[in-house]
């Protein structure tokens, strides 16, 4: 997500700043999901009507928040009616860029850099330029960046759009359990790992290293009776955990200290791991190389040298996992 | 070893300076190691007369080169000939210091900083401030900072000194292919973790990585059908390999970048650490907070937070290693 040019702060815990543009996708006047204001969703964002080509996501294959959303998309089967843009792995202070594409350009949306749909939306945009983005293909606009509503409103609003096979990812009978749980998936793990790594003193690291552990150990235990976090069927809280393991021993592990052990040392959650990695719509959207480059490029501050470490061997990825 | 206030050099490989104070320790007259102008003694050294109670190695726990030292001198029971003093982890770009003995004064030699040792020997001297040093307690004057050579000397010349039942630790019968075992550990390991570590450049990095783990794949086949380096008993050559297997997991792995696999994942080489580790002599010198504190917060070029890993978790070193 971030892109200022430094990422710890000397003295202090790192805080990651929440304040997105909140604009949502919807299929009609009211919320398909009639739960969603019980879990934080703002009744005042503005709304853009669901429609089959009007939007692109920008979502670079480094970045775990926009790793959720291609995954998403490809589980549910919007390929054809939301395309996807990717910026390269590393990124400046001003922004992500579309340096992997021919001339440096977006071929859709014509930008170089993400941060134009940003300013097209909202001019001199004081926030980080970030990924996940939606934006509005003919204006070039921004629509929104708040992650975690983006893939709810794949699931919730586009859903006359999904294949038909399509996972029930967010499924009604465990709702209040899955909210729980990736909420504490989110601050413990998903974030607990850069509460590690930008931690500006020997303190606020430190107690980042043992809630990341409290969690994951919590999750091990979890996954040694149950083949997903939710049971027998791959839900949103899944992907949400999903893009953080597959960079833990890559990036977080030696890059953020988050080095108890590597994830191929906790056996239910490595399995759990490759059990996600092998199927269908996860383990394409990984490019160790552009994680890799991103976290070890962009932070100079936690890496100076901006050398890219060659390990770790990941060939166990595509090893039978043993569950299921 | 070093002492400089930074350690990697933009765009260059890294290449240690190999040039020490090169005085002996004798027994007499004529070296007591015959072979010793074979593998590159300089006869034109110095030398200082052998006897109980005249010198005091400085060596810190933290430091490999020194590790070596402290081991070698438990393994052969010089302790009561020769006495040990230990600065702290951690140094500036002056000098390590006795910070961790009460009033940060060494008890023997009467100073706070190996500097002065150096400067009573050389004043000036311009060179790093390395540990192991063997200085002469009464003048307080560094008699050698020669790190093969110290131990090399522990064993050849101090021989009438040693304990009844100490080992074997340059058997001759094996010597060449021994100096040979111990030239590539020496080049590819002890210092081929460095030379990922302290890389300038990313082809620097690449090139070392792949040297060190092409030494690393070497030794855990040599140890698959060995239980130590030279066969059935330990020899100067395992005290060598050992001392950077130690840090392997806390250090070199993350902060080196040497992060192919950690140690632990080397079925023949973790067996033989831990084997080695368990024999007396060597687990009691290993102190994982000293060494993680000495690399993590000297090197502030390669990890400017200096922040230190609360990781790995350590605890498997003392589990059975099922070799012998």
């Amino acid at each position: 997500m971030a892109d200022a040019a430094t990422y710890t702060d000397k003295g202090k815990p790192f805080e990651r700043d929440m304040t997105y543009i909140p604009d949502r996708l919807r299929a009609g006047d009211e919320p398909a999901d009639p739960l969603e204001g019980a879990y934080g969703a703002d009744p005042d964002a503005p709304s853009w009507p669901v429609e089959p080509g009007r939007y692109r996501l920008v979502a670079a294959k480094a970045c775990p928040w926009a790793n959720r959303a291609i995954i998403v998309r490809n589980l549910l089967g919007l390929e054809d009616v939301i395309s996807l843009g990717m910026p390269g792995p590393t990124h400046d202070a001003r922004s992500w860029t579309f340096d992997l594409d021919p001339g440096g350009v977006d071929p859709v949306l014509g930008i170089e850099r993400l941060q134009e749909a940003y300013f097209n939306r909202v001019p001199d945009y004081p926030r980080g330029i970030t990924v996940p983005a939606i934006v509005e293909v003919e204006t070039v606009k921004v629509v929104t960046n708040d992650f975690p509503w983006i893939t709810h409103d794949f699931f919730f609003e586009w859903r006359e759009h999904h294949r038909a096979d399509a996972p029930d990812l967010w499924p009604a009978d465990s709702r209040e359990e899955m909210e729980a749980v990736m909420k504490r998936v989110f601050t413990e793990v998903n974030n607990g790992v850069y509460r590690c790594g930008f931690a500006g003193s020997q303190e606020a690291y430190d107690a980042a290293y043992e809630r990341l552990f409290a969690a994951l150990d919590w999750l091990e235990k979890r996954l040694t009776d149950r083949r997903y976090l939710m049971g027998e069927a791959i839900t949103e809280a899944d992907v949400r955990l999903f893009t953080t393991l597959a960079r833990f021993d890559a990036v977080y592990h030696g890059h953020f200290k988050c080095n108890r052990n590597k994830l191929i040392e906790m056996p239910a959650l490595w399995g759990y791991a490759r059990d996600l990695f092998q199927t269908p719509g996860f383990g394409e959207t990984i490019d160790f190389e552009q994680i890799k480059a991103h976290y070890y490029r962009v932070h100079t501050d936690v890496n100076p040298t901006g050398i890219v470490p060659q390990g770790p061997d990941e060939s166990g990825w595509t090893t039978p996992h043993g569950r299921g």
